[in-house]
């Protein structure tokens, strides 16, 4: 054995709460990538990591780690500056839609590499896949060309960047060790860093509908991803925001589309437009090019961005005035009784819309474009009792029931409440 | 999937410190053993486990589900009780070879199911292998029959006991998991359970030599396991035993037997006199056949003990006279100062002769029988400048050099120290 490390010591040294070395953390994630640190060997490590927690030092060199599994991109060649925004993901959130286009108006150029959704949480590549002919896979060289031109691209990651990280996230995901703060910043960081940003804003979700549940996990996690970042040379910012409730009115792959092309065309549920325009204001920022609130709400009011995203969807062969896909059927759950809504559960929401068919279980399944939770009253919001709350979309009417099952107490409405407008962001680690 | 449980939500309720229910590890248990659950799954509850613990009830619960995954033994028709004695392991400890037939001449029956050698510590199948003709592998009927006849067996359990146990072991083996108590104590109960003994007395090392380095820890291994065993209908008492320092003169397999013999034939050092003479003192009243400590060491004096085991070496194929291999190179090692030794490392110890060749690295490796080392001052006793203090024995003269790397600072001798006898029972749990 030429191996300069035996895992079993690497192991014992995070489970007994010591700190790893940089070498002993650069071989265990070469090791693992390569196959000779076995899976059991690495989900003993992630437990470890889970329950014992890692230094800053070492949360940084496992993600360098992470990072020289594979290749990195070079945007440096681009005219103009770029930044990226991540998501920890959400219900409804179709921010990265509106956001994209946004941004690029103002000569920075955003390079979204996204995934697809699994569980609750939608994908960003299955919203747009809603609109004939539209492609998420792109060569380097493409994408670097949609840059340069359009200004905005969104498409599938390579599998080139951070192998390690795939391969480790599918071991997480069925090991109960994805909730491991140090892994999951590194495993977002090391994919944003390999890419190649300059500048990159985090919006770390909170609430029932995201993986953090609470602010103070939040706060870590963001915090944790911030100096990753400025650690790697990236300008990094995070803006803590609520999930407590669906972003929208909508949850579901072409009725998300629908609404982000009404927040591009200066409309759209207030919530939504708050939310991408303080993202916006940040990535404009961050990539030195800052712009005022007013100035980059007039960019979705006047049409800019609209433009924008017509070519960044025609660029990657969709049709931007093509019909989206309707599911084949819908049905309505109604307000019990009158009020204003206090409360309308995310994580119960997402779960109807995967169930009516928006989302899935496997990497494998297909999704429904149409499929998805379209919602009448938000939170703050007034309901007439016999009034539809919410309609459920779906081209397999079988699926109703488990998705009304997962709606079973998921609002509150009080009948003296007053309206009000809640407030979206709730914090900002820098 | 017809499985009740999902492995994830076991592994999260043990990773969230929760307990696990009983329905959850029956099931997990025995999903593991059919494969269903993955080896990447079970060690990431291994790693919980050990970090997170497990209640009493907990535990008992998985030792019976180790239990049930294999098949059990029963002693019951025969004529005498049964009493057996586990020892957790440590350097230079052959006392199953004397005390089993010391034990049966008082009409107990002692069921020894051992097992091989691995690292520093040595195997008691191991060491009888040494005498020619002996063989460690007896069917179910024959190690009755031996029972009934001679009054004492020590062969190798069968594949069918407790497999879960087997297949677990072998995990936590390359996961950094061993040093789980929970998993150690279900790992050793679960066999001795299905083995179907009635009483049993449990020998628990303390010190650098065994696995336990520290009373706190020994302590609650031994209680845990004393639990286990009452809750089982066995009765169960734990020794705690030193093994700072090797037990007796000798590690290393013919090495051992031949003190064994010593022991049998009256003589021997006085720690394995002691220690054997306590234990079966235990047996003997757990069995429920009291007998006084004066009379137990009579038997060894006067050769009641010895005509049993030339008997049980007999019934398994083994000439009782026979010369025992004897390794063909041997080193001295001297003593640098003159006076007491006070302290001699059991650790150095059993990775000297381990590498000497008395022990194996993988389950496949074969083992020296003559290989070991001889210790001519133990703790307590004198030296004298330019002495032996210990002699090394090998067949591969090549493998002194990394023995003597092992034996580098591991005994202190004090000029002015003063000679006494060292107590080797720490403590009882009962």
């Amino acid at each position: 054995m030429s191996e300069p490390f035996d895992v079993v010591d690497v192991i014992r040294t995070k489970r007994d709460d010591a700190r790893l070395s940089a070498a002993q953390i650069d071989w265990v994630v070469d090791a693992y990538t390569r196959g000779v640190v076995a899976e059991e060997q690495m989900s003993a490590l992630a437990m470890a990591i889970l329950l014992n927690g890692m230094h800053r030092g070492e949360v940084a060199r496992w993600t360098q780690a992470m990072i020289a599994s594979g290749e990195r991109m070079d945007f440096s060649a681009l005219s103009r500056p770029t930044a990226d925004k991540h998501s920890t993901g959400g219900v409804g959130d179709k921010i990265t839609l509106p956001l994209a286009p946004l941004v690029a108006v103002f000569g920075v150029a955003v390079p979204q590499l996204s995934g697809r959704g699994l569980g609750h949480t939608g994908g960003t590549l299955d919203k747009l896949e809603s609109i004939p002919g539209w492609r998420a896979a792109l060569t380097n060289a493409e994408m670097l060309a949609q840059l340069e031109d359009v200004g905005a691209v969104i498409c599938a990651a390579g599998a080139g960047l951070a192998p390690a990280d795939k391969k480790l996230y599918a071991l997480r995901d069925v090991t109960g060790t994805v909730e491991a703060i140090p892994l999951i910043a590194s495993s977002i960081m090391s994919k944003k860093i390999a890419e190649g940003t300059g500048s990159l804003v985090l919006d770390v979700k909170v609430g029932s509908g995201a993986f953090m549940k609470d602010l103070t996990q939040a706060r870590e996690l963001a915090r944790t991803m911030v100096e990753l970042g400025t650690d790697a040379g990236v300008r990094t910012v995070a803006l803590l925001t609520d999930m407590a409730t669906p972003l929208g009115r909508t949850a579901g792959n072409a009725l998300e589309v629908r609404e982000a092309v009404q927040v591009l065309d200066g409309g759209g549920p207030d919530d939504v437009v708050d939310l991408t325009v303080a993202l916006a204001v940040e990535m404009l920022a961050a990539a030195g090019r800052p712009v005022d609130e007013a100035e980059v709400r007039a960019a979705l009011a006047d049409g800019r961005a609209m433009e924008v995203w017509r070519r960044m969807i025609a660029a990657q062969g969709g049709d931007p005035d093509a019909e989206l896909p309707r599911a084949r059927h819908t049905q309505d759950v109604l307000a019990d009784r009158s009020g204003v809504v206090t409360r309308l559960d995310a994580y119960a929401v997402g779960v109807a819309a995967w169930r009516l068919g928006a989302g899935r279980s496997r990497r494998e399944d297909p999704v429904q474009a149409g499929a998805g939770v379209e919602i009448h009253a938000r939170p703050g919001e007034q309901v007439v009792a016999g009034q539809p709350l919410l309609t459920l979309h779906t081209d397999t009417p079988d699926r109703f029931g488990r998705a009304l099952d997962a709606l079973d107490g998921a609002w509150d409405v009080a009948p003296d409440g007053v309206p009000r407008r809640r407030p979206i962001v709730l914090d900002r680690i820098h």
